[in-house]
């Protein structure tokens, strides 16, 4: 029987849970990849540090490169974390020295993927990612296999837990950004520092990866990138009046060619599938030819969710199975044009708060007028207890790039005494 | 460069589409899965129907069978369908001969499955069947490789396209079994005989085929199937009263070691996602360990969908990646124990029609309690022209048991002018 000689660096609740579900999986692996896991060494920043598994201390490695070297290794399973540093060292040193690579490091493939890709199939061995991108939800799979026949023209969706979480509870418990932030920490749903959460880094990173699957493209850094920290209650509520939610939705969509990489707080009507999709889940949806449209819905982290995408990509690589990392050689992936989201088009909910006084509004409306930017709804709702108000435009279709204008116009006058807001709609 | 030659036999709809997309998308195939796919043999029962396809004389095979003993065939994908006859022959004999065999035959594999999966194994040829159960969905890659990690506890969804189209079609036109059949079969989402879409025996077969990948257990017959047919408008109109929607839902499901298979309409919370899948969608959810619940959704019928999941098996095989039909050896697979339907307990409506006099409402509910079944629920409403009523009763949970001991009592009585109605709850 064959046999894959593992090595995991990194044991945090990921490492030290995947190290578990090995060891006490280990009969059923076997017999449906025909080859024996076997986690041959293990390495971590800190030796003494308490830890939940029991191993041999044969197992430890001092110096975690050592994995990258030793002859009996055949498969290195990085979850350091990170773009760089020791993440970033491990991997390259590894499919330098032909090791088979699993990693759950969004950043490091969205960042560096490409230039391992290119090492990966030099050196014929596999760089597996499906852990990266939305945990559990075996995407990365499903786009290599499941789904290879089509042709993509679009995947977008939620792809990041804690936002999501946030969202759909300032929603449905009427709170407002902070407070709903502090339950998330309590209950786990939120890390210590969250910003790559909150300010769209993650799903950005997730999307770029997506997007180079999609469209057999290399990854690119043209991607527009919006957190959900300037989301109030107001807009929550004024959402719903409207007939909508509001969720972070990463969007890329091929269009006359080009590629558009977004990430935005967006509203979605409140009867589509995406706007049921509540708290820590993610979902991905996929238009594509020939199949329609595809869509895949799980648990989107946490250590046991991570641990079934990894365990996918551990079991691909027992069977034998090399295959490019992107789905494509290097030299056949294409070098596809990337869009600005300045020249797309959107509907758009705008929020002014503004004093109250006579010719506020006819300003506001000429600006629109000015820039080319129609108005489809407009509701203006005046605070009781002082001279304000609040006025909310829908906007029909119109140019990114004009709602933007707009957007700093009307900023800089003196009669708005709060930052104004741009959401864009999604009306599908 | 590796070939791999194909045999197409039977080109209706779903063929001749696969046999287009596999000329327009050599290229891009053959990049991804290092292997380019060649379509050899083409055959079908008539040979001068006309076809929207254009061929070589050469590609013709005068008799289908000839494919399964032809050196220069590697794969036969098989599109003739029905578990005898022609498929059934043609399937044996080609993994006897050697011959890697993708199917779309759903009715093939949950009767044969077993047998068929041992000739492969033991000729190292695949056997790949993604095509038969829910078209475009990649659930069955998803389960061998995506989800390979997990222990699966229960797998539902909706799996018949052509009964779901009728029971939403019905609840948002508010119109009868009958006319919205009509409509379906104008609009090409019911067959010319739709017998197998509306008796459950689709959902079935596809269940079966669900139970075995999930449960590492080989096919089992033991399941519990009753179709659409007898759903009503009023059925639909008192679900909605009630907070729910009718859907055709088959259940897969692991309790203290025993597996339930189970296809019936099913009374599902109005607000539960699966309540959402309208029209002719498909939808699996799937509980699994670690991974939690994930959901695959999309188009589950139709030449350009089917085309999609056959050419990832295609890919697959391309790819050199010599799998277990089943996931497991059949060495390997576990002789479970099924469990029947009457051992398990729902909560249920049911719907007497009843001629109005004194006594009927207490006859009832003396048959429920002699039968210990507990009402949660009791809508009685007479019908204005005639002397008749419409008795509506939610029960708790209760024995399956006991609740066809109490429609078949209830349905012997005299007050009784129409046979009574029983459809489970699912409160998930």
């Amino acid at each position: 029987m064959r046999k894959l000689n593992i090595a995991i660096i990194g044991l945090g609740n990921i490492g030290s849970y995947l190290y578990k579900y090995l060891n006490e999986n280990k009969k059923i692996l076997t017999e449906k990849n025909n080859c024996i896991p076997i986690v041959k060494y293990i390495s971590a920043k800190k030796r003494n540090k308490k830890r939940s598994i029991n191993f041999n201390k044969k197992q430890w490695l001092n110096n975690y490169l050592e994995a990258t070297y030793l002859s009996d290794v055949d498969l290195i399973i990085e979850l350091i974390g990170g773009a760089e540093g020791a993440a970033k060292k491990l991997v390259f040193n590894a499919l330098k020295n032909k090791k088979h690579v699993v990693t759950a490091n969004k950043a490091l493939i969205a960042k560096y993927g490409d230039q391992l890709a290119k090492i990966a199939e030099k050196n014929k061995v596999n760089l597996e990612f499906e852990a990266s991108v939305c945990g559990g939800l075996p995407i990365i799979r499903s786009l290599k296999e499941g789904l290879i026949a089509n042709k993509i023209s679009k995947i977008y969706g939620i792809f990041n837990g804690t936002s999501n979480y946030i969202l759909s509870s300032m929603d449905k418990k009427n709170k407002n950004f902070d407070e709903v932030l502090t339950d998330a920490k309590n209950l786990g749903y939120a890390e210590a520092n969250p910003s790559a959460d909150l300010n769209g880094d993650d799903v950005s990173s997730k999307l770029k990866i997506l997007t180079s699957l999609c469209f057999n493209s290399f990854l690119n850094d043209k991607i527009y990138v919006e957190g959900i920290k300037e989301i109030d209650k107001t807009d929550i509520i004024n959402a719903n009046k409207l007939g909508y939610k509001i969720k972070l939705i990463g969007f890329s969509e091929l269009l006359k060619n080009k590629i558009c990489q977004r990430v935005h707080p967006t509203l979605i009507k409140n009867n589509s599938y995406i706007a049921s999709i509540d708290g820590v889940l993610n979902a991905v949806i996929i238009d594509g030819k020939p199949v329609g449209q595809s869509i895949i819905q799980g648990e989107g982290a946490g250590p046991a969710a991570t641990t079934s995408a990894l365990v996918s990509d551990i079991s691909s690589i027992s069977r034998g199975n090399i295959k490019f990392p992107f789905s494509l050689s290097t030299k056949e992936r294409k070098k596809l044009k990337f869009d600005s989201i300045d020249n797309r088009f959107f509907s758009a909910y705008l929020r002014f708060e503004v004093f109250d006084k006579p010719g506020v509004l006819s300003n506001i409306t000429n600006i629109f007028s000015k820039n080319k930017v129609s108005i489809k709804r407009l509701i203006q709702n005046p605070n009781k207890n002082k001279k304000i108000s609040s006025i909310v435009i829908i906007t029909h279709n119109s140019k990114n790039n004009s709602l933007n204008k707009i957007l700093k116009e009307v900023t800089k006058k003196k009669y708005i005494f709060k930052k104004p807001k741009l959401i864009r709609i999604d009306e599908n």
